[in-house]
């Protein structure tokens, strides 16, 4: 098989956001690879399972998924493309089962919590945290309870057989989630995107500065100085390093246009460590 | 009682790391307030149940601990105080019971990820992952289990009768976490800490900027252009604006310096939002 049949792997069961994310970027027929965890995702690429990974990376409630960008720097898959799922909660429970006779809810701690408002408004409802948003719904039909319901996406409920009690139960309407799918170097190489293909592109780098003042601003300033526009920063600790940072960087642009080249050359003037982590089309 | 003799909160059980902090940070006689959650400790400052709040804002391996991040910026109680805990992770049993017959061992994720190679070296123990360190140790002493083992510091062990089985069995000894001392506003007023009493500062601030090109580049310019020295940057997603994030940083001087109010002004001239968290002798 090559890397364009292998399947695209994320976290999480069956009719999890992160699927949704993996086919709008790989299309709605691509193969899936469901794995347990973030690392087992990564994993499954660098063992050749998988010809590309849909991972999450920030959530406009939550924050960032720090843990994948720890990920991206130790594995060192191109991110070839990004795109928004806006999450939509749904009560979800056995067909048959009314609302009324619902006692517990089970999801991931994080949905639980992006549903404060519904909870408020049936404070008897029990909330019970889960692994995973679609896994709870799969153990909700696979157990046949009825007094319980789950929450998730409504492609779990379709995919499980669940019947859904109440739609988009978030209390913020605001909440998207951004995914990038990564591919193998040697996929990313033979099927280079091209600069007429897309109007709008962003390229993603980390580095790190020396420990002295004004080192941050002066890394800034690489991308200040030619109109580069920034989209994202984030800091994460450097492991055997206390107190110091490594930062992930979004900005607005080919990561091979004059612009961005010279931004790069000057960063890697300043930058302890720098690394490139994909050039890919702005997503929606 | 006044705000002096109320207990400080912590999130946790006895002898988690958080009361370590609470105790180095405001004295080893000091009342302590355990609680169940993060927003618990914020609410029984908030309640006038406690007098003062320490709270894990990030560690060197893991990274910040966002929700508190959320937490400072909502409940508004000022920063007085940070200290660094090292935090030595030890295997904890019921006396009487040998390694050998350890199967299982309880911690917090966190804390069960921090010691991979201790797992790596006895594969056959099986890691369930619990609420709490502290509390781990609490629940195998209490249930008198014979097979199994919890994860957490010396203190908690001391607490709870527990015996060490392996000291220091964490992968990464450069683990660091950092807390803060919150106090309530009139305890911060009533007890100001004096420029004399001590050589090094830090000051906390949180600001938002306009979404345009360069607009970090700018925020950051009102502090290199007055060499102030940026220990910390941390962005948070902004509530309601998708993709637009809170800047929380922190840097080396007392607020009230010249220097640094002049730099403060020139921030204010350019966010949109900004608010100091507290000023505090830098910690050890």
């Amino acid at each position: 098989m090559s890397a364009k049949t292998l399947p695209i792997a994320f976290q999480g069961e069956r009719g999890a956001f992160s699927e949704e994310a993996a086919r709008r970027l790989a299309g709605s027929e691509v193969l899936v690879l469901p794995c347990n965890r973030f690392e087992d995702v990564f994993r499954a690429l660098k063992d050749g399972r998988a010809g590309g990974a849909a991972v999450p990376i920030e959530n406009t409630l939550a924050g960032s998924v720090h843990e994948n960008y720890d990920h991206l720097v130790n594995f060192e898959f191109p991110i070839v493309g990004e795109a928004s799922v806006r999450i939509v909660h749904n009560l979800i429970a056995p067909e048959g089962v009314p609302f009324s006779r619902i006692k517990r809810v089970y999801s991931h701690p994080v949905a639980l919590n992006q549903c404060l408002d519904f909870f408020a408004k049936y404070p008897k409802l029990e909330r019970i945290p889960f692994y995973d948003t679609a896994g709870s719904v799969k153990m909700v039909m696979e157990k046949g309870l009825t007094d319980a319901a789950a929450i998730a996406s409504a492609v779990a409920a379709e995919n499980y057989g669940g019947r859904i009690l109440r739609r988009s139960i978030e209390s913020d309407r605001q909440n998207f989630t951004r995914f990038f799918l990564l591919r193998t170097p040697e996929f990313a190489r033979r099927h280079p995107l091209k600069p007429k293909d897309h109007a709008a592109w962003k390229t993603t780098v980390v580095f790190s500065t020396r420990n002295i003042p004004g080192a941050l601003f002066r890394a800034l300033s690489a991308f200040a100085l030619r109109d580069l526009n920034l989209t994202k920063i984030e800091s994460r600790p450097l492991r055997g390093k206390p107190w110091e940072y490594l930062f992930y960087l979004d900005f607005l642009d080919r990561v091979d246009s004059p612009n961005a080249r010279n931004a790069l050359n000057h960063l890697r003037e300043l930058a302890d460590f720098l690394r490139i982590l994909g050039c890919y089309p702005k997503g929606a």
